[in-house]
């Protein structure tokens, strides 16, 4: 069932022992709502825990570092940022999940009560419900909240962000958040490791079709060179879509079994969920993804053909 | 003698006629608030024009493409963004300068009037002088706002960015302003030369000090072969200093008679302009610049042997 704001929180201030989940290979946005949420429910004298199935990266520490972790029986689970149950990973199954808050109008509906909004991070929809809880936004709080609203907007890059996820994110440095140091922890602190592998990426990088596609491959001999490894490779792929002229932009790694996976950027003129589709995959119209069984190089040739006749198609209907 | 917003709308208002100057290699900041600020005006019915000492780049087009040439004799002359008259370039001592609307807290209080605020990014203050000018601000008027707020904070990300930048940011787009389409252009569009140019330039950083120094050196050669030249280089300070546990990032450029220059970049720990004021070079306490007389290999011993100076200083006072 479909629930606003206001029935969101006037459900939420009626249950105690508050179990949240957030989606599995956690990230900031997830995090950031679901430690918020978490804080201003304690603060509310509520006993309430935040579970993960993943490990949590080191850079989220400050999200709950000073939160004492408690085991309790929970009466109640609220999934915070989880658009499909799968998305828990390993969790999944595990609990009766009554409350689902979230911002993917890709959302299945599997919770009791779903409060959902189409906005750019589901923290700018937290802040709306922490608000309406009647709780005040803590420096703590609003470091969470501020956290998942500038890693699930790029620092506010994306066309997605409105003027309402600024307004919010001024609101939030009201109450305190330092905006500096989130921002410096989560976009300018590559790791050696990372920076080794992002050098032989670019290196790695070809252009096909007029240079309107680049290809970067990941093998596993480069993440032994760099001591790096698979989870670093999340900032790769939107470098191929950063380049002058590039309208599709693709990173494919090479998988410890020697089979390949494709994730696919693009820009408006391209569908990059109907790419991923030719090959079993799905996504978004601008960010996709899709498997191979073979390596990186054959990955690499089919892919590349089925652009070139994407490309082409387009351009026969615009003639 | 310094005046205040208001007083600024005050004398703008009497004045026409108006040249406008923004500061030689013109930024998203100077061209954003000059523009702006010539908009407004002639939106009031008073003739008013833009002028720059040098060629501006093409991806700001969007700037100002709408707006006709025209030619007229100035009674009036603001310079916006332009903290010393030397920063003009060839314009310098071509014009009394009337008035000066600055951001920058060295400003040399060169101008009659000074509208001085300490604030992230010259537009932001032209905001609230447009205001006060009893201008509503349309889309092409937001459009030039934001660009100077979202160019001068690293697209919001630096630590100088305040609450009121965002509020600002969120009313512009309220106003119309293209923000996903300004940052693309912005901040995703790499050229293939300067793409070239950062692989090399990745390739040749050296760490030093247990990794706490990083130094990139970009030689003439890296330009012939890339097809990219020192205007690109903007870009490649900032890389240095992403790396995890790097104080001290380098850049140094060699010259075309084989002199060079060093842009320096340190966060909080060292002081930049310190290091750079070693080499007769100056700067703020986070980003600095310094010349050579040498080459680049020669000037990167030179700097790295005073950067473990700078760090073992520091450590000492610490024990």
């Amino acid at each position: 069932m479909k629930i606003n704001v206001k029935q969101c929180a006037e459900i939420l201030l009626k249950q105690d022992n508050i179990l949240i989940l957030t989606h599995a290979h956690p990230d900031g946005d997830t995090l950031g709502s679901g430690f918020a949420l978490c804080r201003a429910l304690m603060r509310l004298g509520k006993i309430c825990s935040v579970v993960n199935a993943d490990e949590i990266p080191k850079k989220y520490d400050y999200l709950y570092e000073d939160i004492a972790p408690i085991r309790f029986k929970q009466d109640y689970v609220v999934a915070v940022d989880v658009a499909t149950t799968n998305l828990l990973g390993s969790l999944e199954g595990e609990y009766h999940i009554d409350m689902c808050i979230d911002h993917h109008s890709t959302n299945t509906e599997y919770a009791d009560y779903l409060l959902l909004e189409d906005v750019p991070a589901a923290c700018q929809l937290m802040y709306k419900v922490i608000t309406e809880l009647g709780v005040d936004i803590d420096k703590e709080i609003a470091n969470c909240l501020y956290t998942g609203l500038t890693t699930d907007t790029g620092c506010f890059r994306y066309a997605s962000t409105t003027a309402d996820t600024y307004r919010t994110a001024a609101q939030l440095i009201d109450c305190g958040a330092d905006n500096g140091r989130i921002n410096r922890v989560m976009f300018e602190n590559k790791t050696k490791t990372y920076a080794r592998l992002e050098r032989l990426a670019l290196d790695s990088m070809r252009f096909y079709e007029n240079e309107r596609v680049a290809v970067i491959t990941i093998t596993q001999e480069m993440y032994k060179l760099t001591g790096s490894n698979e989870q670093e490779t999340e900032a790769i792929a939107p470098l191929t879509r950063q380049i002058e002229g590039v309208e599709i932009g693709i990173t494919i790694r090479e998988k410890p079994d020697g089979t390949s996976k494709a994730s696919i950027r693009t820009f408006e003129t391209v569908n990059a969920a109907q790419l991923a589709k030719m090959f079993g995959g799905g996504g978004h119209p601008q960010a996709a993804a899709c498997r191979f069984d073979c390596g990186v190089r054959e990955a690499r040739e089919k892919l590349v053909e089925k652009c070139g006749e994407l490309l082409n198609d387009r351009n026969n209907m615009c003639e």
